[in-house]
């Protein structure tokens, strides 16, 4: 007995010491994080001001051209459609599941889309993003809260949020849901 | 060579055959599914329905029972906080994160929630959904599109609706994001 | 101008104030993690040796009441079917898609499965794992590495092992796929 | 009261008539299906027989550069480390989880991996699966079951087989985790 006990306590010994030198395991990780999605809204954020700030400097087409490689980096359009319900969209074309229909959003100047006037170009000067609730499911996570933006007056504008972003093969993060809207208030 | 050749047909042969044996593989599917999307759908505008038509019927009291059951069924309160920004809320209430919260907007009477009214207590004798996209990734699908409520002296109230399902363990699906805001105009 | 500035860095500083105020936001997060899946693996290995000394001590009755715990809380098979394939199951019992089939794999006595002679049973006094990758993707982790397990006459024998954990909705992890085989050798 | 049913009864029957006249809704579906997965499979089978056709018509190194291709197009080395337990590799190089070591155990010819002599230069002429159990689970699905394969004599070699298959982006299906051992047989 006292035998078999030294042999099975050299083994573990032994396994212990065979663990200690392996080498860690090499890690395949496919789930987003909390700290992505938080510098996936800073990076909305600052993206927004400086559409707004190009568009003031430059142009139009110079926001135009800014808008649309946001779109084509921080927006899924490239996946599917994306379940874009603006905050100043009205029906009939108050969803905007393409890319034509989100750049005519935030720079305007797309006849097919008459009433957009070019939400980025409001010459916004700050955005800030208070959630208050995220979802982490997979390689999505939502995020629900306010954020507030500043116009070149120092009028802050707060509106209802809900993200979703989804992290794809190559790591990064992209806006699959964004639904947002002005405040309701019963008068 | 000719052998070999027919030695390996019927090897082939009979690993079909063998094949055709075999009981279909079991299935363990935990994907959630458009059908069972659009029925989760159906049965919340039933639920809004029903009851609006408990409380004018049976009072509040009866109409709060009914609500609970809705959000411990159709909920995910019990899974961890639920992204909810009802259609109504105002700041600093906007978010209703937890199950007092839900409860206190659709049948109000909780003086932890003054402006709240009920809104399931308006009278709604219809809801019908109209989606513009799904989303279905893993065990959540979110859908955005319209909602049409019809009150009891038939107008009808149309509002912006995204909402979030999480298939659970169980099979059933339960709500875990939940945005609606009246339409925006321009004026 | 510079008093647009100034109204704006107020507005910055009253949103960082605000911000600053805010309760952080509540997280409800489904993902599994790498230290759950680490700790899983040594409650497996726990319970292996823990059923094997129950077993020389206190008979097989006792060791299939444990293993049957064991089973209804590390595996899934309250979910769906199971992919497990024991390192010693034969044809046509390799697999063990259910509860029974499991349990008589690890502690035999099932005349539905004859050749099994309970794989639990055979003495093991220690059991460590050594992963080599883990894949992390969504409520799933898959492990692969070796398995040694230490019987009672300190003789180490070493598994080739796949593992897939799931986390359920109450947070626990269940396995969900299960291939161990024995290394092979050329001899 | 009956102006009312009338009013709502009419409201429904607008909300029905606009349903019906509203484009079904976009949808974006991530998810990994059984049909995928068996494809996939047969894919892979074609694949190994394939090599081995053009092993034995044009030599070792066209087969390598087939089997390169195969590894990456069907497999996920591009997305992490993969989980890869051949069936006839032996340690200190039983698993591997990078290209290489891949490559080397399908075609050989690496010094690196010296006990590797090509897996799939071995003359298979037929490969057919069964599959016991499928997990479906977001964007992967793991088989598990027998996979049969004919060598040039006719002769049958049975394997037990897990694979992981993870959809893409692109929506094209990759092997994440691939456990392949020969069956264990008492004697």
């Amino acid at each position: 007995m006292p035998l078999r006990l030294l042999s099975a306590s050299l083994a573990l010994a032994l396994a212990a010491g065979a663990a200690g030198a392996v080498a860690a395991p090499k890690v395949f990780d496919a789930n987003i994080t909390k700290p992505e999605v938080l510098a996936a809204q800073e990076a909305w954020c600052n993206a927004l001001v400086q559409i707004s700030t190009v568009g003031a400097r430059e142009g139009q087409a110079a926001a135009r051209a800014i808008a649309g490689e946001v779109l084509d980096t921080a927006y899924g359009y490239n996946l599917g459609p994306v379940l874009f319900k603006p905050t100043l969209t009205e029906a009939p074309q108050t969803f905007r599941t393409t890319r034509e229909g989100a750049l005519a959003y935030f720079v305007g100047g797309d006849p097919a889309f008459p009433k957009d006037d070019g939400f980025a170009l409001k010459g916004w000067t700050a955005c800030t993003v208070e959630n208050v609730a995220i979802h982490i499911n997979g390689d999505v996570a939502t995020t629900m809260g306010n954020v507030m933006i500043t116009n070149r007056n120092g009028s802050v504008t707060t509106v209802d949020k809900t993200w979703t972003f989804k992290k794809t093969d190559d790591g990064r993060l992209r806006i699959v849901l964004h639904h947002s809207s002005l405040p309701y208030t019963s008068g």
